[in-house]
């Protein structure tokens, strides 16, 4: 596999991709709930990853596409090429600020991230990652990320992980809040996955995301650094959803040996 | 008084300010910390306010200022006209991010709030509103601002009120937060205000702010037909620091009739 050209072809796709996003502003958007009523997915969301999905199974026909909306494969193992696709991450800013979400794709081979993107659409901001080649902003390298206390660290979490939940203790999590520099919640994790990823963010940490949402992130990060599992501090499951957290490794332990305790 | 003058003077000013904060970027910054290790300022800050200061002092010498960083007037009323500065709103996101932070102006006069400015520097978004004159982002006419059931709300609200706090009982605001269609926070009350006044948020709330931090994007916001106040209802006092909300009329009533619940 030449991973140059995959690269140059996978860029290809995005930028298109992007421009039939900023195009869509012009018109009016079509809205339905998914899952639950805040699980919103949009005309826009699906043409998108059907247009993903016509362009590689021409073009890579053994390729296997996990896409959110469901209009690929039925993957049941990370065996060969799997492109891990969210053609909108952060729908609901999508449709309410029209700003602030993302292409997201990792393309991994038996389950290894080697190419990463995440396309910041409305900002025109391409991140993207070549296992072992590092990350880069547009075309600009990312600067390996330094290590940083908690008490300076800035932590996306959002405030319902600090209400009671099912996933954990959130008394810990309150103590989290209270010993950080201070925290933020983008809305998209894919969004989020860069700001770590260029120090904007020193951890971004959720309860329950999909493979689509940080497959590509995964890679970013990892280059310039960070270590991505789930909150138990395993390997990131990428068949189903799972909790997330994301961080350069002092910090990642501190805050997963102090102030995360799961129920179960 | 030539508003219309005085407007076009203010954005200039703003608008070479923004200049200075860009060029900033290039050189190192030096970062203090204020009344706790949390509350930063750094040289920019303060080289800005005294850029304000000087300007004005020199065109509008009657001309009284509040500023952040204390270079200003000692302002004991409102009487008159006073400029509320926050040379950058969002000190941190300042430094972890260089980006997410804002110039923050209001003008008053006998404390009723006539300009108003939010300047986006990083995207060069200039929001601004004359009273009754309508808001504008870059020159652009924002519309006026729907009514929206909080359960299709999107509300800019910081992890740290949802945990215990002095301000007001917590288990309310958890209310809040699982009531809504999401929470976001991003990290200055001047962004979140433009953001409730292009509907992107459709609430903002905070526990504790300074006159800066809200008077220009009071002013833009009310043009857009939503409604500021401390968490008591009562009108914003504007000579020290209160609790704020910023919604829609309805929205507004729905979150202080029945998820506020203030300590005294």
């Amino acid at each position: 596999m030449d991973w140059g050209l995959l690269d140059r072809y996978a860029k290809s796709l995005i930028k298109e991709a992007g421009h039939k996003i900023r195009v869509s502003f012009f018109s009016e958007i079509e809205i339905d709930s998914k899952a639950s009523a805040n699980d919103l997915v949009t005309n826009i969301d699906r043409q998108v990853e059907q247009f993903f999905i016509r362009k590689i199974k021409n073009d890579y026909p053994d390729h296997k596409i996990l896409g959110e909306e469901g209009f690929g494969d039925v993957v049941r193992t990370l065996d060969g090429v799997v492109w891990l696709l969210d053609p909108i991450d952060g729908t609901m800013n999508f449709i309410h600020q029209k700003r602030n979400f993302a292409i997201s794709l990792g393309i991994y081979v038996d389950g290894i991230g080697v190419l990463g993107y995440i396309y910041d659409v409305v900002n025109d901001e391409l991140y993207h990652a070549i296992k072992d080649g590092g990350a880069y902003l547009n075309d600009e390298r990312l600067p390996y990320l330094s290590s940083i206390p908690l008490s300076e660290a800035i932590i996306g979490l959002n405030a319902s992980w600090v209400a009671p939940n099912q996933y954990m203790d959130h008394k810990k999590t309150i103590e989290l809040v209270q010993s950080c520099r201070g925290t933020r919640s983008y809305g998209s994790a894919a969004i989020e996955l860069a700001y770590v990823s260029t120090g904007r963010l020193n951890s971004y940490i959720s309860m329950r995301l999909s493979p689509w949402d940080i497959a590509g992130g995964m890679v970013i990060a990892s280059e310039v650094g960070a270590v991505a599992t789930n909150l138990k501090g395993e390997k990131q499951q990428l068949l189903g959803q799972d909790t997330f957290i994301v961080a350069v490794p002092s910090l990642h332990k501190d805050i997963l040996d102090n102030y995360i305790s799961l129920k179960e």
